[in-house]
C-alpha cells in the first residue's frame, strides 16, 4: 500500500485495506469506512464474512429501536426527533432506513430522506438508507447485518425505519429490541395494521400527527385493538403515545416510553431472548443461502436448480430433494 | 386393519390407513381422503414425508391460478364464478383459500366463504380454506404442499385465493402458473397493490364491481402503471380484464384471458421455468426446517437455538453458526 498524506481523505487510507482495518477505523468514527462495511452487505461480498468474524466479540452493546408504519405516516420525522432526543443524551445514533426497491417505483419511496440531513454534519449521527437490488427478501437478510456493524462500530442506538407494512419489513421491524409502530389519522392505518399483523409485534404504539382531525379516534380504536387481546401478566403491554413529531410534543413522552420498555427488557429477560431470535434469523438466512448456492452437477446450474427440475418433473419429491441439498 | 362393511362411510374405511391407501382414495374421488392429505400438510405431520414420495410422480398437470387483492374487491365471488365456468367445460377444480390467522382476528376473516358452498354438492369441486396456527411462514410453506396433493389427486385446475396484499401472499400468490390482482373501485387497491410490490406479480388484472363509481378510474391507473412498467418483447404484458362477478359480466372475457396466458405460459416456456421456481422455494423452506429442527446438545434445545445463544454472546460469528448448522 503506498504510503498517503495525513491530508488524504480518510476513504483513501483504505481503499484496498483489509477488513480488520475498515473495522478497525469505522471504529474511531471514520463514516467512510463504516459506509464502506455496510456496501460490503449490500453487495454480499465475499470478505463480508472475515468482517463478520472478526466484529463478533464487539457486537452485543447497541440498543436497538425499530419504527414501521405506512408511507406518510411521519416515520422519519419520529426518528428524527429522537435522533436529536438521543443525541442531547450524549449517545451515539445510526439509523438504518430501509427502502425496498421495486421495478415501478425505482426505489424513490424516500422523498422525505433529505430531511435527515438536520444531522448530516453530526459526526455522532450515521444515517443509511439500504438499498435493494433484489426484492425485500434481501434486504431482510442485509439488515441484521448491518446492524451488527453499527453494533461494533460502537454506536449506543441504533434505529431501524422501514417503509410500509408487508411481512418483510414486520421481519425487519422485529429485529429490534423496542419496535415502534407509527400510525396517524386519516390514512385507515389502523386497519391496514391489523391486517399485517403488525399489531402482533409493536412494543409501543405511536400516533403520530396528533394535531390533526381522528387522531383521537386512531388512539380509540388502537386500546380497543389492546382491549381485545390477551396481555398476560409477564406479557408487556404496548403504551399509546400521541405526537406531533414536526413540533417535538409528545417525543418526551415516547422517549420516556422507550426507556421504560428498555428496563423491562433487562428485567424481564427478554432482552436476551429476542437477541437469541435476531440470530437465529440470521443463521438460519446465512445457512439457506449457503445451501442454495453449492455448485450442482452442470456447469452455472447451482444444486438446487437441478433438484428443484427433478421435482418439477416430478421425478424426486421436495423431501428428498432438501436431503440431497443439506447433504451437499 | 378391522374388515370394514361397505355402507360404512368412506372416511372411516382409512382412519388408520397408510398414507398410500390415502391418496388412491383420493384419485378416486373420495374427498375426506384429501381433506385428510391436506390435514397432514396444515399439522405438518410425519407421514407428510411419505405422502410426498408416493404422489411425485403424478404431479405436475394441474394448472395452477392464483387470485389476490384486498379484502373487499370480491376475490371469492371471482372465483366462484371461475369455478362455474371452468365446471361447464367438464374440468375439475380445486380451491385453496389460504386464511391467515391472527391473535387478533382469530382467523375469521372470510365471511363471504359460505358463498362457495355453491359448489358444496358438486363432487368435481373440492374446496378447501387453509388455516394455520402459527405466522404466514407456515402457510407459505404448506400451501405448495396441498397444492401438490390436489395436483396428484387429478384436479384440472386449482386456483389458490389469498386474502391481503402483504409480502406473504404475494408469496403464496407467486406459486401460480398465472397470478390474478383482483381490485375493486373505491378501496385505494391501486396504491395497495403498488407498494405490496403486487403489480409485478399480476399475470392479468380483474377490475371487480366494474357497474360501481371509479371504476374506470381503476382501469386508468392501472393503465398508466403499466405504461411506466418495461415490458419487452418477450414479456407478457398484464391485460386489465372488468368484471362483475356478482352477474356473471366480464367472466367470459376472464376465462378467455386466462386461457390466453395458459397458451403463452406453454409457448414462451414460462411454465416449466414457473415450476422449476416453486420446486425451488418448496426444497429450500424444507431444508431450512430441517436444519433448523437438527437435534442440539441439551436435551429440549435445537442445534439452532445453541448457535443462536452463541451469536448473540459474541461467541461466534453467524456464518461459522451457519457453516456448523450445516455440517451437523
Amino acid at each position: 500500500m503506498p504510503e498517503l498524506g495525513r491530508r488524504q481523505p480518510a476513504a483513501l487510507r483504505h481503499r484496498s485495506a483489509d477488513p480488520e482495518a475498515l473495522v478497525c477505523a469505522a471504529r474511531a468514527g471514520d463514516a467512510r469506512a463504516l459506509g464502506r462495511l455496510i456496501s460490503l452487505v449490500e453487495n454480499a461480498a465475499p470478505e463480508l464474512r472475515r468482517v463478520m468474524k472478526v466484529i463478533a466479540p464487539m457486537t452485543g452493546n447497541a440498543r436497538v429501536i425499530g419504527l414501521t408504519g405506512s408511507p406518510g405516516v411521519g416515520k422519519s420525522t419520529v426518528t428524527t426527533a429522537m435522533v436529536r432526543s438521543f443525541r442531547d443524551s450524549g449517545l451515539r445514533v445510526g439509523v438504518l432506513a430501509v427502502d425496498p426497491s421495486s421495478p415501478f417505483s425505482g426505489g424513490a419511496l424516500l422523498g422525505d430522506r433529505v430531511r435527515m440531513q438536520d444531522h448530516a454534519t453530526d459526526d455522532q449521527v450515521f444515517i443509511r438508507s439500504m438499498a435493494s437490488r433484489g426484492h425485500l427478501g434481501g434486504l431482510a437478510s442485509a439488515t441484521p447485518q448491518a446492524l451488527r456493524i453499527l453494533d461494533a462500530a460502537g454506536f449506543d442506538v441504533v434505529l431501524i425505519e422501514t417503509v410500509g407494512v408487508g411481512q418483510a419489513e414486520v421481519g425487519i421491524a422485529s429485529l429490534a429490541d423496542t419496535a415502534l409502530v407509527v400510525v396517524a389519522p386519516g390514512l385507515g392505518d389502523s386497519i391496514q395494521a391489523a391486517k399485517a399483523g403488525i399489531l402482533e409485534i409493536a412494543d409501543i404504539f405511536v400516533v403520530n400527527k396528533s394535531e390533526r382531525p381522528g387522531a383521537q379516534e386512531v388512539v380509540r380504536d388502537l386500546r380497543t385493538m389492546l382491549a381485545m387481546a390477551d396481555y398476560g401478566q409477564d406479557r408487556w403491554k404496548p403504551p399509546i403515545i400521541s405526537t406531533t413529531a414536526a413540533t417535538g410534543d409528545g417525543i418526551a413522552d415516547l422517549m420516556a416510553a422507550v426507556a421504560r420498555h428498555g428496563e423491562w427488557l433487562d428485567a424481564s429477560g427478554e432482552r436476551v431472548k429476542r437477541r437469541r431470535g435476531r440470530a437465529r434469523a440470521e443463521i438460519s438466512a446465512i445457512a439457506l443461502t449457503e445451501l442454495e448456492q453449492r455448485a450442482g452437477g452442470m456447469p452455472g446450474e447451482s444444486r438446487l436448480d437441478d433438484l428443484a427440475g427433478r421435482v418439477a418433473r416430478g421425478d424426486l419429491d421436495p423431501y428428498a430433494a432438501a436431503d440431497e441439498l443439506i447433504s451437499g
